[in-house]
């Protein structure tokens, strides 16, 4: 219960100014890099005419080469047409772009991979998949990032079928995982046994919807779920296909009504909606509860009000302890599904990625360090070995 | 006559083997890079969440900010379908990744431009213009390599018209900037008028179209274009649009018939054609005749060969003296475009940057050294400076 939180002291240290944010951007936050310098006449006839030549002729012959001659197979495509960013919602895809070229920073920071944004002017999931399916000799995956839901959804799956190559919606997946993982650790500090919580997630939404499929598909047995207008039951009206078949999987106590109804007795919140809880609705949770606050800036309670009732807190900030912070999945999620040439992201690998962030911390576990921090370096490379080893055993690579 | 062409004896050294150019293109030629390093929790809370939030929803109130805070506005996306690689012609999007790649890594290393190909499986010409539209927020220049002729044409002149960015398509307008950049280096060593020159072009592909009208735009009073069929004018039919242009601006003689009837008397010959000159009819050139054998890897003619009538003789190649190459050119223009954010390339820039190249080599003239070194680091700013003022006397930054 004493260990260091480097971050949160670090982050305390001095406020970060707007100055500060701005200076930082300027330019962006990416670069084109030369690994081999062209510096001479030789370089040039090598990497570029006639040299170049060589091998594009072996490419055209064997188009499997492509994937040891150029960048394209170690590429991550980060793809958004903004309309989902951050907390800020619909705000196009050129304001989006310093969100998308800070992920690929992170691919290139934490999973050693190569990584350019591609944010696109248009909302139409026939559109933003065409447009793809024509540049899919450019690139060798792809990072659906900032999408709104429902919208999302069918974007993904339709991506996955047409472009044949690892592609995931980190706003929905890389969240899922890393509470999945934080979620494990939380019960290994509790000394609980993750079948037995009965979980209230808050927020439907592309992260709520990929959160409540992987804890079922971990095992865990009681999911109860709330959008704006209450829990999600299969007596509900007007329901869209996700959430219909959400309520069918969820909810095994029928509940109805709002956050007061499903929280009485709860053993975990997990919010993801932007809303906030009051105080006296956590009281009512179960003993030793765990209260996950993801949204962000703001979480739905704060994190030293919600501890005077639960026995966990996490947040997605940096700045108190228990960050669930994406990051620390899809760097190594990724690497290990390019790392064999895998062809899709299987739900196995989604879990193995899970079980690998929470192996990494095994040791050092206490109730304000349930997951290794963001910045951990040993985790992308543990995430990308559980994910390539996973993606082997599903046969997709 | 005696200058030093460190590239040719260079190139001499060491014959370049097949395992030399391979070994320089696994993984590919490119990388991205993360100026300011993520490094610890500062710094991912500046480039990623929270601090980004700010600079996203500032380009949403004032779209102008994306050019200060992302890399898209000095961003060259390096376009290809695959159709005119090289002169290996149409071998797909895939097999021309290495080519695109090298481009931009000469981007990077000659003009300190971050570049990023992006290669199109579609050769459609409605397709390709739809589809940099709808990414258009992600770069701030296309330069359109290797489409095939006359599709090439059309689909420059649409992008150019739907994109409001600088556009060029290196394939003619480079090789006509450094053609023309040598022929004025040509002409200052020979003591001529570049405006007296009758000069024959063979080829009426994209490059040759596109020397044809930089000569015309120059000044160049006679010029005389062939294709496979022979020479081009008014009185052929089936002409396609762009040579039913040409064939009106060039021919003032009316010559009909091939290359023997087009090359008697004539002071230029410019070969962009990939067929071969007989010696007999180089040697029916005027005195002090002037040979660009451009075809790669084979000239139209051995320079050896050509100079035994010619007084210049130039080629593509970096094994010989004299070699026409375009990076002398396109770093230097989409570098002064964007310095100064240019919407478009105009003809006046184009003839500037021809200006500047052959500026720069004037106190080193000599028959063998009629343009300067492909890696000579003083060219592409020079470039830079003379297209950026080009562009603010046109208007169009």
């Amino acid at each position: 219960m004493t260990s260091v939180h480097p971050e949160a002291t670090t982050m305390t240290d001095k406020p970060i100014t707007d100055e500060e944010i701005f200076a930082a951007h300027e330019g962006g936050k990416l670069g084109v890099s030369v690994p081999r310098a062209i510096a001479d006449p030789r370089s040039l006839a090598i990497a570029y005419t006639p040299g170049v030549a060589k091998v594009s002729r072996a490419i055209a012959e064997n188009a499997d080469l492509a994937a040891k001659y150029t960048w394209s197979h170690r590429l991550v495509a980060v793809v958004s047409d903004g309309t989902a960013v951050l907390g800020l919602g619909d705000i196009g895809a050129s304001a989006s772009l310093p969100v998308m070229e800070g992920k690929a920073a992170l691919f290139k920071t934490f999973g050693g991979l190569d990584s350019i944004p591609l944010v696109l002017d248009t909302t139409d999931v026939d559109e933003i998949v065409e447009t793809l399916v024509r540049l899919r000799p450019s690139f060798g995956a792809v990072n659906l990032e900032d999408v709104a839901a429902p919208r999302c959804f069918e974007l993904e799956q339709r991506l996955i079928e047409a472009l044949d190559c690892p592609v995931m919606h980190d706003d929905q997946h890389g969240t899922a995982i890393v509470v999945l993982a934080a979620l494990r650790g939380a019960c290994t500090v509790l000394s609980r046994d993750i079948a037995n919580l009965r979980v209230v997630i808050s927020g439907a939404g592309a992260a709520g919807v990929a959160c409540a499929k992987i804890l079922l598909a971990a095992g865990v047995a009681d999911v109860t779920m709330l959008d704006s207008r209450g829990i999600i039951h299969t007596g509900r009206e007007n329901l869209n296909p996700i959430k219909t078949e959400l309520a069918a999987q969820t909810n095994k106590a029928g509940l109805r009504g709002g956050l007061p109804e499903a929280l009485a007795g709860a053993d975990v919140f997990l919010g993801l909606s932007a809303s906030t809880v009051p105080e006296e609705v956590v009281a009512t949770m179960a003993d030793d509860a765990i209260v996950f606050a993801l949204s962000n800036p703001d979480p739905e309670i704060h994190p030293d009000v919600a501890g005077k009732y639960a026995a966990i807190v996490a947040t997605g900030r940096s700045d108190f302890p228990n960050q669930i912070n994406n990051v620390l999945a899809f760097p190594g999620i990724f690497r290990g599904a390019l790392d064999v040439g895998a062809r899709q992201i299987t739900d196995n690998m989604k879990l193995a990625a899970a079980e690998a962030i929470a192996a990494v911390a095994t040791d050092e576990l206490a109730a304000d360090h349930i997951v290794p921090s963001a910045l951990d370096p040993r985790v992308a490379p543990e995430v990308a070995e559980a994910v390539a080893r996973a993606a082997k055993a599903d046969g997709v690579a």
